[in-house]
C-alpha cells in the first residue's frame, strides 16, 4: 500500500456515529462512480484506465520520450490546467522541484503556453539559445488562448532554427484522436501525435499521454505509474466498508468537515518535492467539487517553510480550516546532522539524527499543537517518492474526489464556471460572432455606469 | 505613484456610507501606528527605515554584494520565513522565476535553512559542486532549527573545501548586532557581519540588511528600492483622508469585507514573478492578523495559470473570498503574438498585440466575471517591475496591515501562535529542560489515550 490514511490526530473531532451516519452516502456515492450511473459519466474513462492502457500507444510514448532524450536539452511542454499541473507535479514528485538544476542525463523540462506572461515566453526564448529544442504541445482544440499563443510563437522559433522539414521531427503533439485544427496542422506537418481521450477531462488525465510524454523524458518509470494506479484501483474501487477504504474514508472526513462548518482544506508536504502535487490536487477538488455555491476552498502549504508564514494564521487565526498532511515514509535522500564539538547553535541534542527523523518530528509536533489549536489534522502517509506511489497516489485522489464530489451532491466532472472570464476575454478582445458583441455591449453598459 | 488602488470593481459591494463609516477607526490606526502609541509598539523600526537608514551600512552592503558577485557562481541564503521570503520575492519581482537558469553575470541564488527536508540539502550540494560558492545566513538568535542545521552542513561544507581562512572570506552573516550564538561565532571566525534590526520584525525586515544584501548580489538597485519605500512613506504616512491615501483605503477595505462575512483574500498576479510577492504577503498579513480567531486567511493564485485551475471555484463555488488584483502597468518583456497565414489556431482575431495587452484584458475580464460570480475584486497598479516599485509596494502593503490590524483589533507585530509547534517539537526530539519534559509528559498522556 503506497497510500495510507491515518487518522490518529481526528478522534476529538470526529466521532464514530458520525462515521457511521455517512457511510451509507459514501459507499452509495462509490457505487455510482464504479457503475458509472451518476451525472458526468461521460469522463469516467481514468476509471478503469490503469487496466485498459492500450499497449501500442504505451510503447509508442516511451519511443518518444527516447528519442526526444536522444534529440535535445531542453523539451518545452505547452498545456494549461490539466495538460500542464499532472506532468509537472510527477516531475517535481519523482525527480524534485530544481530538476532542471540537477546534473542529469536527461533534458531539462520547462512548462509554457500555462499563462499570457510576455516575460515568460521572453525569458524562455532566451533560455533555449544555444541549446536543442523538443516541443509537446498538449491541447485537445489547439484553440485554447495560452497555449495557442505559445505554439504560434515556439512554432515559429522552431521552423526558423531547424527549418520546417527538421522542426517537424521535434514537435510532439498530444491532441484529440480525430478532430480539431491541431490534428489537422500535426497531419499536415507530419508531426507525431498522441491521444487526449474522448472521455477523461483535463484534471483527472496525469497518467494518459497527456501527463505521460513529459513524464517519461524526465526519466521517470511511467510503467510503474500506470502499475501503482491500477494496484490503487484493486484496493479502492471495489472495497465499500469506509472502515476497510482509506479512499471512502478520505471522502467521508472531508463531507463530515465540510458539513460541520470548516471551509478550507489545506494540504500540507513537508518536502518541496510536493508543493506541484498540492497544485495539481488544488484543481482537482477546486474544479471538481467548487460549484453551486459548495465545496471546500483547497489551499496548500509546504512546511516547515510556511509554519514561519502561514502557522500563526493556522494556530490561531479564524476556525476556517482542517488540514490534510502527506506523511512521507522513506525519503530520497539521507542527510544525517553533523556533531559539532564547539555547538555554538545548540543542535548537539540532534546531532547524528538524520533530517528525515526530524522532519517526521516536526510534522507530529505540528499536528499536536494545530490540534489543540481547534484544527483537525487527518495524514496520508506516502511510502516514498517512486513513480509507483506516484500513480498510486493520483488514483487514490482521483477516486476520493469522484466520491466525495457525488457525496457533495455536485457533478466532479463539469466546470461550467470557467467559462465566464473566457467568454468576457474574447468579447474585449473583439473576437467575431454574435455572442461575442453581446457579451461586449453588456460590459461596455456596465462600465459606462 | 508606483503603486495605485483602483476600486472599480467594488462598486456593487462597498457602498460610499461603509466607507465613511470606518474612516474614523482607520484614521486612528494610522495615527496609533505613526505615533507609535499602539500593541507592538518596540516594532515599529520599519516606519521611518527608509528615512534612517544608515549610509554606512548600505555601502558595506553594497560593497559585499560586489565581493560576492566577483568571488562565486552560487550564493546560497540561509534564512527562514521573514529572513528568506522577502529577499526571494524582491529577487523574483525584479529578475523573474527563472533567474537562477537565465544568462547573468550576477550568481545563481539559492534559498536554503528554510525547510527540513534531506532532499533540499542533498541536491544543493550536488549543484555547488565544482562551482565557487558563498554563503549568507540570516537569523537573530543562530538557534532557529532549520536554519541552524543547514549552517552546520553547508559550514562544514565550505571549510572543506576552502580551508577555514579562505571560508571565513566567503561566509557573511546577518544577525544581531551584539548578541547571540551566531554574532559569537561571527567575531571569533572573522565573518562579515550585517545587522538584524531589534525594532524590525522579520516579516516587516526585508529593506533590512536581511534582504538587502542578497537582493544587492542579484544586481537589483538597493538603493532605489529604499528610495520607493521613502516615497511611499511620504505618501501614505501623513495623510488622513482616506479618500486620498489608497494604503488607508486598501486597510479599510479588507476590514469592510471581513465585517460583512468574507474569509479569505486572494492575492492574485497575472506575472509568475509575482508568485514570491504574494507568499511574502501571505507572511505578511496571515502573521499579523491571524490570532485570537481573527483575520482574514491569505491565499494566492498566479493567474491565468490558476484560471485553469481554482477559476471554477472561486466564480462558482462557496461564497469565501474576495480577491485582490496586481496589475503591472509596463512589463519587462514586449512580445508580440505573431500573424499566421494558415490561422489554424483561430488566433488572427489578436495577431499583433502583444502578450502583455491580452494578459491585462484577461486580467480585465476576469474580475468582470467574478463580480458577477459574487466575488469582489480590487485593483493594485503596480508600475513597473523596477526595484523602486518593489520598495514602494513593499512599504504601501506594511504600513497597510499595521493599520489594518490595528482596525481589527490585534497586535500586528507579534506571532504568539508559532511557538507551539516548537515546543512540541523540541520535547520530542528531546531537548534539555523542565519546560520540555513537562511537554512530553502531556504529549505522551495524549498519545497513550
Amino acid at each position: 500500500m503506497s497510500v495510507k490514511l491515518n487518522d490518529c490526530y481526528l478522534k476529538p473531532f470526529i466521532s464514530s456515529s458520525e462515521y457511521e451516519a455517512i457511510a451509507g452516502e459514501i459507499q452509495s456515492a462509490l457505487v455510482t462512480t464504479r457503475e458509472k450511473s451518476g451525472a458526468g459519466n461521460d469522463f469516467l474513462g481514468w476509471l478503469d484506465l490503469p487496466e485498459n492502457f492500450d499497449k501500442k500507444e504505451l510503447f509508442d510514448i516511451e519511443e518518444a520520450a527516447k528519442d526526444i532524450r536522444s534529440m535535445c536539452d531542453v523539451l518545452l511542454v505547452i498545456g494549461i490546467g490539466g495538460s500542464y499541473l499532472g506532468a509537472r507535479a510527477a516531475v517535481e514528485f519523482v525527480h524534485g522541484p530544481r530538476y532542471n538544476n540537477l546534473k542529469k542525463d536527461t533534458p531539462d523540462i520547462y512548462f509554457v503556453g500555462n499563462d499570457i506572461s510576455p516575460s515568460t515566453v521572453s525569458e524562455l526564448l532566451s533560455i533555449v539559445e544555444d541549446r536543442q529544442v523538443c516541443l509537446n504541445v498538449i491541447s485537445k482544440s489547439g484553440t485554447t488562448t495560452e497555449p495557442a499563443i505559445a505554439f504560434r510563437i515556439f512554432r515559429e522559433y522552431m521552423e526558423n532554427k531547424y527549418g520546417e522539414e527538421e522542426a517537424a521531427k521535434r514537435i510532439f503533439v498530444t491532441t484529440d484522436r480525430a478532430r480539431g485544427k491541431l490534428k489537422e496542422l500535426s497531419d499536415a506537418k507530419g508531426y507525431r501525435t498522441f491521444v487526449v481521450p474522448d472521455d477523461i477531462g483535463g484534471r483527472f488525465s496525469v497518467l494518459t499521454p497527456v501527463g505521460l510524454l513529459p513524464i517519461a523524458v524526465s526519466g521517470a518509470d511511467v510503467r510503474a505509474m500506470l502499475q501503482g494506479a491500477a494496484d490503487a484501483r484493486n484496493a479502492f474501487l471495489f472495497e465499500e466498508n469506509i472502515e476497510k477504504n482509506d479512499c471512502l474514508k478520505y471522502a467521508a472526513i472531508r463531507n463530515i468537515l465540510l458539513r460541520s462548518g470548516k471551509s478550507i482544506e489545506i494540504l500540507a508536504g513537508y518536502e518541496p518535492a510536493f508543493a506541484m502535487t498540492c497544485e495539481w490536487w488544488k484543481q482537482l477538488y477546486g474544479e471538481s467539487e467548487g460549484k453551486g455555491g459548495n465545496g471546500l476552498y483547497p489551499a496548500s502549504v509546504c512546511f516547515t517553510t510556511d509554519l514561519h508564514s502561514l502557522g500563526q494564521f493556522i494556530q490561531d487565526g479564524t476556525a476556517l480550516m482542517f488540514e490534510t498532511v502527506l506523511d512521507l515514509k522513506t525519503p530520497k535522500a539521507k542527510t544525517v546532522i553533523p556533531y559539532d564539538p564547539a555547538n555554538t547553535d545548540g543542535l548537539n541534542y540532534i546531532a547524528g539524527k538524520s533530517m528525515h527523523e526530524v522532519n517526521r518530528v516536526a510534522m507530529q509536533a505540528t499536528a499536536l499543537a494545530h490540534v489543540d489549536g481547534g484544527v483537525p489534522n487527518l495524514v496520508i502517509e506516502l511510502a516514498d517518492r517512486s513513480s509507483y506511489s506516484f500513480g498510486y497516489m493520483v488514483y487514490f485522489f482521483e477516486l476520493a474526489c469522484a466520491v466525495s464530489g457525488y457525496t457533495i451532491g455536485v457533478n466532479p466532472f463539469d466546470q461550467p464556471g470557467v467559462e465566464a472570464y473566457k467568454k468576457n476575454m474574447f468579447a474585449l478582445l473583439g473576437k467575431q460572432g454574435s455572442e461575442f458583441d453581446a457579451i461586449r455591449a453588456a460590459i461596455g453598459e456596465k462600465i459606462s455606469k
